[in-house]
């Protein structure tokens, strides 16, 4: 099967979709996603883009995706950030996820950060190994923190609440 | 003493500099920070800026930070990370933090984006208690990535090196 990585267009948007769907529910979040495929066009697409996508094609259909943004290190300067690397479960094992991965690390090679990160659940070890072997490390003692905006409002304002 | 919440200006950026690579040394990396203050003005303050940046101040003294930029989450559509909250050993204990960290929440509420986020280390447990009681949620389960330049070389290019 040929395999082709290419810049994902704002038309793949509905496709791409269905693999933040799919990834959501093996993540064990499936009511996660509150995105549309609108919005990625929106913000994929305009003049400032928030991120940026490639896409792994087979037939003209799109089998994975390796979506990344810009981040900022106070030590390192720019970095590039994998927030998503997914290939449908019925096309993996056939070397797509590894040439997208690829592609995204050629990216910030040829933009000279100095950095690349993302994050993988402790559990996936499949991801972990994976990752390992391409030489990143896993950096055991962080966490990552989420708040939300009701959190926020409880927050800031609770002692304006009596 | 009289704290004041501003946004940063170029010309804090040495100052700010100096908060950085005071947090690198409390993080164990003394050396990792390969930043320079004119790479901070020029990254800060440019047309397309990669990061935006509070600061505390007291008597014109610059003595605490909140550091953030935007990422994007396939799940939640933009959001914004707080990459830096750091405050001057000596002016600890006064509400600083707490006033940059309510600071950058608030721009959160106000650009309605839908989570925010970072990391902490999880031996830093002043900071992960402080986070909780403001209610935000710890990750357990992920685990963050990253990769240098040079290991990037070794992995992609390792096929043509026989």
């Amino acid at each position: 099967m040929n395999i082709e990585i290419r810049k994902a267009k704002q038309e793949d948007m509905h496709q791409v979709l269905n693999l933040i769907q799919e990834l959501a529910i093996f993540e064990k979040e499936p009511d996660a996603v509150i995105i549309t495929a609108n919005d990625l066009i929106k913000d994929g697409f305009s003049e400032n883009p928030l991120f940026y996508c490639f896409v792994a094609e087979i037939n003209k259909e799109v089998i994975g995706i390796a979506l990344y943004y810009y981040r900022y290190s106070t030590w390192k300067g720019k970095t590039i950030h994998l927030e998503d690397l997914i290939v449908k479960k019925e096309f993996r094992g056939i070397g797509a996820g590894e040439l997208l991965y690829k592609k995204v690390l050629e990216q910030g090679l040829l933009e000279n950060v100095q950095r690349m990160e993302w994050a993988v659940l402790d559990w996936n070890t499949y991801a972990v190994e994976f990752y390992k072997n391409s030489g990143a490390k896993i950096l055991e003692d962080w966490r990552v923190v989420h708040i939300f905006p009701e959190e926020i409002k409880k927050y800031i304002y609770k002692d304006e609440s009596i």
